[in-house]
C-alpha cells in the first residue's frame, strides 16, 4: 500500500451487474482508495467506466494486471477467479471473490461480517463472498441461532433475476414488453445461460436456478444448504432449499421456516432479536401491514424481516419472511464490507 | 329439472374473472344445460356475455332469480353468497360456492372430487368450493397421503393476480407498463381490496393475501391451513403456509414440504403415484429440465407437478413444486366438476 491508510484496488468484472454495484458502493462508502483498477474480460476492454467524477477505461485483466494491487474484487464468474485470483494472490494481492469458485474450499473463509468477521483471519490470500441468497438469510438468522440454537431450516426463494446478470434482466424487460403488447416471449438466457432449455421469464416463475446436480437438486439450493452451514458453523444444520427466478429486477425474498432448541420462545423475543442484529432492520407490523417487498428494499444495503410468526403446530418453529437487495448485501455491498473489516482490522 | 338429463343453471357473478372461465368450462365440458341463467350484482346487470354461441344479458341477482334453477354456481363474493345461498337452496337449488362464506361450515362437505368427492353426498343443498392454493396442493397430495399417510406439510406459495379478480389483473398490466416506462407505479387494488394499505405488484412481491388475521396469518395462509385438513379428513395435520401474491397473471405455484409416516419411501414411488393420480400431470425431469411452470399450466384443467425430490436430512421429507391454473381446478373447473359429480351420480 502507498501510504498508511489508502489502498490500491482491483475491480475484475468492472462492467457487470455486479461490478457497477461495487463500484457505486466504494463510492458511497468512500472507500479509502490510493489506485483503482478496472478490469474485465477481453470482451469488455476498453469501456468506459465513471467512479467519483473521473472516467477510467477497463482493461483487460491478465496476471500482471495485480502487481501492486492490495485487495481485488472479483466478479467475473468462476473461471475468471480460478484462473486469475491465485495470480493476483501471488503478487501480494488479498482476493474477495463474489464467485462459487472457492467458497466450499476449506482454505477459504467463507463471510457474511455480521455473522463470522472472525473466520477472515484465516485467510490464505483469498477470501469467499457467499451466493446472494445465502448471505441475507444467514444475516437474519444468526442472532436467532445465536440465542436459541438452531436445527432446522427450510427455505423457498423468491429471485430478481438481477442474480443472473445484466443480460437476464434485459431478457425480463423485453419479454415483459412484449407480452404487454401481445407479442412472443423469446428466452435465451434464463433460466441458466448455457443450459439446454430456456424458458420465458416475463409474468412466470422458473423452479430452475444455476444447473442441475445429480441429487435432483439445482446448484444454487445445494449453495444455500452447503455455504450456510459453512458460515454458520453448524455442520450438523438440517436445512433444505428450493429456489425460484421471478419476474422480479432487484432484490431476492425468502420464505424461512426455522426450530429453534430453546424451548418457550416467543414471537416477541425473535422481534426484539432481529430489531437490534446489526445489519438486519425489522419491519412487521401485520396490522398496520409493514413488511418487507422486494421493492422496498432495493437500493438499500441492509436485510429486511417481517411477518415473524410461530408455527402453529410446533411450538419451536417460526417463519420469517426475509427480504434484501442480491447485488448489494447479497454481492457488492457484502464483498466490499468484507474490504472494510479486513483494513479496520489489519488483516491483510 | 326439465327433462332427465339436462339441468337449469345459474352462473352468479357471471362477469367476474371466475365466472368468465366458469361459462367458458361449462361450455368446453358440454354440460347438459336445459336453461342458462347469468347473475350478478346490480353494478355489472345488463351487461351481454356470449354463451356458445348466443348472446345473454346478465340479471341482478335477487331470491326470486333462483325459481327453477337446479344448480347455482356461486361466484360473487362472500356476502353475495351469505346473502342468496341460503334463497337459493330454499327455492330447490344445488348452490356450489366458490367464496369462503360456507366452507369451514361443518354442514357444508368442502370438496376436490380427486380427494373426497363421496363427501358431495352429505350436502344440504351448498357444496363449498375450496380456496385456490389449497385445491391443487390437495389435490397432488392426496395420494401421496392415501398410500404412505402424510403428518405434515409447509408450504410456500406463488401465487397470480387473477386470484384477486379481474382489477387486479389490470392493476398489474398498467403499473408493468408504467414501471417499464419509467413512470411511477400506482396502487389501489393488491394486495387487498378494501384494505388499508396499498403496495405495487409490478416486479414485485407481496407477503399478504387477504387480510392479517389475530394471530400474525394471513386469511389466504389460514384457509390453506384449515381446508385441507377438512377435505383431506386429517384434524391432527400439522400444516402451516406462507402465501404471497407475485406479478404473474395466471396459475399458482407452491413450494411443497411433506412428512410421509410410512419409512423407506423413495422418488420415484412418488412419481409413479403422482404420475397415475387422477386430475395430476407429472412434469419432473430436471436432467432435461423439465418441471411445471404457471406459463406453461395456464389455461389447462390438471395440476401439475414437479422437482420431487428428498430431503437431505430427513428420511421421511420430501419437497414437491406443484402448479396449476387459479382460475381452472383453483376455481372454475373445480366447480363445474362438482356440478358433473353430482348429475353423474344424481346426488342433486
Amino acid at each position: 500500500m502507498s501510504h498508511a491508510t489508502t489502498y490500491n484496488i482491483a475491480v475484475v468484472g468492472a462492467t457487470g451487474a455486479v461490478g457497477q454495484k461495487m463500484l457505486e458502493t466504494l463510492e458511497d462508502r468512500n472507500f479509502p482508495i490510493n489506485e483503482l483498477k478496472l478490469l474485465s474480460s477481453s470482451r469488455s476492454a476498453g469501456k468506459k467506466v465513471m467512479f467519483k467524477g473521473t472516467e477510467y477505461t477497463v482493461e483487460e485483466a491478465t496476471p500482471e494486471s495485480f502487481e501492486k494491487v492490495d485487495i481485488a474484487l472479483f466478479s467475473a464468474g468462476g473461471s475468471v477467479s480460478q484462473k486469475l485470483a491465485p495470480e493476483a494472490v501471488k503478487r501480494g494481492a488479498l482476493v474477495i471473490d463474489n464467485t462459487s469458485a472457492y467458497r466450499m474450499d476449506e482454505n477459504v473463509p467463507l463471510v457474511v461480517p455480521e455473522v463470522n468477521e472472525d473466520d477472515i483471519k484465516n485467510h490464505k490470500g483469498i477470501i469467499a463472498n457467499p451466493n446472494c441468497s445465502t448471505i441475507q438469510m444467514v444475516a437474519a438468522l444468526e442472532p436467532i441461532k445465536q440465542h436459541f440454537g438452531m436445527n432446522r431450516i427450510i427455505v423457498s426463494t423468491y429471485q430478481a433475476v438481477s442474480g443472473a446478470g445484466n443480460e437476464a434482466a434485459e431478457e425480463l424487460r423485453e419479454q415483459s414488453q412484449s407480452f404487454l403488447n401481445g407479442g412472443d416471449l423469446e428466452a435465451s438466457i434464463l433460466p441458466v445461460k448455457g443450459d439446454e432449455k430456456h424458458y420465458p421469464i416475463a409474468f412466470n416463475a422458473l423452479p430452475q436456478i444455476d444447473k442441475f446436480q445429480e441429487n435432483g437438486y439445482t446448484f444454487e439450493e445445494m449453495k444455500m444448504i452447503n455455504e450456510t452451514k459453512k458460515i454458520m458453523h453448524t455442520p450438523a444444520l438440517h436445512i433444505s432449499a428450493t429456489c425460484v427466478r421471478l419476474p422480479l429486477f432487484t432484490s431476492h425474498a425468502e420464505s424461512v421456516y426455522v426450530e429453534v432448541e430453546k424451548n418457550d420462545v416467543t414471537v416477541q423475543q425473535l422481534k426484539d432479536l432481529i430489531g437490534k442484529a446489526p445489519g438486519v432492520v425489522l419491519e412487521d407490523d401485520p396490522a398496520t401491514q409493514v413488511y418487507p417487498t422486494p421493492l422496498s428494499s432495493a437500493g438499500k444495503r441492509d436485510v429486511f424481516v417481517g411477518r415473524i410468526r410461530k408455527d402453529l403446530d410446533h411450538e419451536n418453529g417460526f417463519h420469517l419472511w426475509v427480504v434484501s437487495d442480491n447485488l448489494l448485501k447479497g454481492a457488492a455491498w457484502n464483498s466490499v464490507q468484507i474490504a472494510e473489516r479486513v483494513v479496520a482490522n489489519q488483516w491483510l
